[in-house]
């Protein structure tokens, strides 16, 4: 092939969710939007926070245009990084100050730029599953190796694994809690447990293993959980963050690295983001979105919403005979399929235009991701499909 | 070393337009901005057009707040690839359609995702001197290995020198004009041989060598000077663009990659971007400029004020004797410095609070960028002490 084939498969091989998120599009052109249940991708469906949109308004008005879309430095605007090393100081009682900040376009590029910095070609990192489908393109990109480590029955981390996976060759973990796609919260007793077995091994192997905690999900979580922050348990440690589901700007690519101050390594760590991110093409984290974040660091989408969404959804499809973990945070649903083969399943979904994700490509065989960031109403009516579905599984 | 070398490198050596960036931010604490000349960094100084705010104001107006903020698909609305693709063939002839479009973070990204996408590990790139700084970055990164073709006395391309480059390793050719840093435009006849050339090395080795123009500065020409459309002469071309420069935005990070519709191949290498992009985490190009794009099309800045200062600084520095030739277009003059040492000149020029960059690691020894996207009066005031260094060195 003259062109790189690793770039031309990827391109060629679209990914599951956007497999779905174009049929869903074809199929709502024949029979009307309103008869498409599209639960396929996580596209936040709450409304951005008022002071978003007042906030680009006002700079705007008030701001000299110039230095308003002017690059800022690459790791970004001083005043953003302080913004959010201070909210971070405040919430997680840490001392980071704005040079542990590298502002990102995203989550998807605090991944890939952090991958980048630690991962020399060949060592592994570990993820769990159920676990994002393109940490394994990232991982790649970076020449690392993916090595996936097995769930619990209620998708939690089985410890007992995860230590059988570590060995001389491991340089990073992923952990992703709240997590996509089982929605699950990993608590504080287990990222204890996880963190000292990676310092042991950090001790028994004489080497750094960095623990990345990808982080969009933070804010959305239900009741009064709570989720852990890495940095508390691990001077090794690395946050991915994303304002696009905590701001529902899932479209506007801004996010950060926070890089742990108690970190041995710490400053070179963060030299090499720096490099990794200029390597890989992204020169600066977008202008105007960091002068908003700067500005509404504490703001957030109303989470009531996607919990009414889980309960209805939830309490539902577990009355009807459905198996799943109760997510705790984030808005997607990881039902157990009624045949083995999820590929099956979803497509005698997709028979009753229910578009819901198999979730083979995330680790786990024999699951669905259903995303409820969707109108309330939208699930309302698939309801009674879902309940056909699970009825016509139990005749055969 | 535990994390990843060349990240490190890359993050730890900083750029040299960089550091002087950085120094003038110093400097200026101590004698005043106003005594510190500094012509280091391509920011844009002009003004957005005027359109540019009032569309992002009427946008938040009018438009739902979750869909203007929401992923589009990772190619870009497909509304803003159609006013890319018909804009260009409005100007230039062609036929693209919007799937020949794929919207971008800006030109770096255009950069580092189409050599991603072209490039397999060990093949060799094409690059001009003088060429800017980081197209050695993003090569590597791509895992392409850079060859230099030297340009002729007055900056243009030396087709020999071009043809004796290549080989059956080339795999492709980056060109930039207007240029960074001499600001010359390749005229049409050159545009044409060089094509000619790469035709027939295509037939030679049997292969195909694709064509990369990396035009942020398309819309910076001065006077009647037009630059060619590669597209017109050579079918496997690719044109990286970016609005940063076009509509003063370089802070928000958008432009887009144009695949040639009559490239043979096309459709893969199209496949090939997608790829690309998403190994490197653009996941897409940031939403509300898509939309700023779509309705601003054909909208630029007011190029007569980066044609003014051309004009006082390229007429003022020829007076006093110094060496340069014209720029027909970008924001730069390419200055052959006073003694050999590009550093060392450009270090005596500090001592005067005249802050230009040395272009030894753009390919060229012996010269200095000089970005005049500054403030008028910044030149006029910054004239008597290039007058007062050429004075000294003839003195010396």
């Amino acid at each position: 092939m003259e062109i790189n084939e690793k770039a031309y498969k990827l391109g060629s091989n679209r990914s599951v969710i956007r497999e779905l998120f174009e049929y869903a599009k074809k199929r709502s052109a024949e029979v009307g939007a309103d008869n498409v249940f599209d639960f396929s991708i996580g596209n936040p469906s709450v409304e951005p926070p008022e002071i978003v949109s007042q906030t680009i308004t006002e700079l705007l008005k008030t701001e000299n245009a110039v230095a308003l879309h002017s690059y800022t430095s690459a790791q970004g605007d001083p005043g953003t990084r302080k913004a959010v090393a201070d909210s971070i100081n405040r919430r997680f009682g840490l001392n980071l100050s704005p040079d542990n900040i590298y502002m990102t376009c995203g989550a998807a590029a605090s991944l890939t730029i952090s991958l980048k910095a630690v991962l020399n070609p060949g060592e592994e990192c570990i993820v769990f599953a159920p676990f994002f489908t393109e940490y394994t393109v990232f991982i790649e990109n970076a020449g690392g190796v993916v090595v996936q480590s097995k769930p619990t029955d209620d998708m939690q981390i089985d410890l007992d694994d995860f230590k059988s996976k570590i060995n001389k060759n491991t340089r990073a973990v992923i952990i992703n809690s709240p997590n996509n796609p089982s929605g699950v919260v990993y608590p504080a007793e287990t990222v204890k447990k996880l963190c000292d077995i990676l310092k042991a091994k950090e001790t028994e192997y004489g080497k750094t293993i960095y623990l990345i905690a990808d982080e969009p999900y933070r804010e959305l979580v239900y009741e009064s959980v709570t989720v852990p922050y890495v940095m508390n348990y691990y001077d090794d440690s690395i946050v991915c963050y994303s304002f696009s589901k905590t701001l529902s700007l899932p479209g506007e690519r801004i996010g950060y690295i926070a890089v742990n101050p108690n970190m041995k390594d710490g400053k070179n760590v963060y030299l090499a983001v720096c490099g990794a991110g200029r390597m890989l093409g992204f020169v600066c984290a977008p202008s105007l979105f960091q002068h908003v974040i700067k500005r509404c660091i504490d703001a957030k989408v109303n989470v009531d919403v996607y919990k009414a969404n889980r309960d209805m959804l939830y309490n539902a499809l577990t009355e009807y005979g459905y198996t799943c973990v109760k997510p705790d945070g984030a808005f997607y649903l990881f039902v157990k399929t009624l045949e083995k083969d999820a590929v099956k399943f979803s497509e005698r979904a997709k028979g009753k235009d229910l578009l819901v994700v198999p979730c083979d490509d995330f680790g786990v065989k024999g699951y669905v991701r259903i995303a409820y960031c969707v109108a309330a109403d939208t699930i309302k009516r698939a309801l009674p499909k879902f309940k056909e579905l699970i009825t016509e599984y139990k005749l055969n």
